[in-house]
């Protein structure tokens, strides 16, 4: 039997699970190669270096997120009841993350701190999502005739207590959920026409 | 001549010259108590250990920015306008300090990782304040009817891009007073009656 052929997807998985196990402080590229019986240069071949692996296993990560996402925003209904669970769903997908799985989350904060270009994308993904949403309420009437983009990054800086990677710590804490909510409140009522 | 007497006031003087000559990761009441020409058991009769000079000396330095954002939560006048004013005055405030007094700036880090206290207490005196202006703008009808501490902390929560000292590297980006109007106008026109 031929092996099967080493694609970019099966080293991305591989390195998923080599993340997993030994955490992104220590995982290398020889480890993902001997996961995958392979040498390290064929590795090289579909991946210029570790930063270009490690950026591609994390965009992948947060695409998962992405298309649920990406499903809301394009739904038919109000934008308000849209918006909110859109907020709701991502901060509960961050939460998910960094509490069910760390290595990866801790590999995601890496890049955070390096100001990666995969995070900046992610970024400009989730605030194109929040704007459609935006865009769709003006349109209805349902909000004030506000400059969707200008409206969608404000409304994703008021938010950051519940998305930022950086507030981890604190999602777990008790009156979390009040917060969110009161966030959300205030938000949903600028916005409103 | 007598020696002037050693006050706390005189220590923590002393100590934000230490802090601001060496940074607080290598400061030591050694250090401060070498300033004030008197022995490190002096230092210790007024501040029980290092941590409670840390902490002492943090909570002069930002009670020093209280003080102004204070005269405007109790100043007269329509609630917006000071609500605004308050942000953008508590803004300009810690961009100051993180640009032109890094080591203080680094010490108040050391404790908001540290989750300590006075940070802590700091939060609340900030969420007080705002709480203040919201119920005035309540009382005269300016603002919807919401409760003031919830509302003060959502608006917290909502700004703390342009509060919080894990965004300073943010602050001198281009682009973030326009963000930061964008969050206010949001805030407000949530608030509004």
């Amino acid at each position: 039997m031929p092996p099967e052929p080493l694609t970019p997807d099966r080293i991305l998985e591989a390195t998923e699970d080599v993340l997993r196990r030994y955490g992104p402080a220590k995982a290398t590229v020889v480890d993902v190669a001997r996961a995958l019986g392979v040498s390290h240069g064929s590795v090289y071949r579909h991946f210029a270096s570790k930063a270009a692996l490690r950026e591609a296993v994390t965009e992948r990560w947060l695409a998962q997120s992405h298309a649920a996402l990406s499903a809301l925003a394009d739904a038919q209904g109000p934008a308000e009841g849209r918006l909110r669970e859109w907020l709701t769903a991502l901060f509960e997908a961050k939460r998910r993350k960094a509490g069910d799985d760390p290595e990866l989350f801790a590999m995601y904060m890496v890049l955070v701190g390096e100001n990666s270009t995969t995070v900046e994308r992610h970024m400009e993904t989730m605030i194109e999502q929040l704007a459609r949403i935006i865009e769709g309420g003006v349109g209805e009437g349902e909000f004030r005739p506000v400059e969707p983009t200008t409206a969608a990054r404000a409304v994703w800086d008021a938010s950051n207590r519940f998305h930022d990677p950086a507030y981890a710590p604190e999602w777990s804490r008790p009156g979390i959920e009040t917060a969110f909510e009161a966030v959300c409140d205030l938000v949903l009522r600028g916005l409103h026409a």
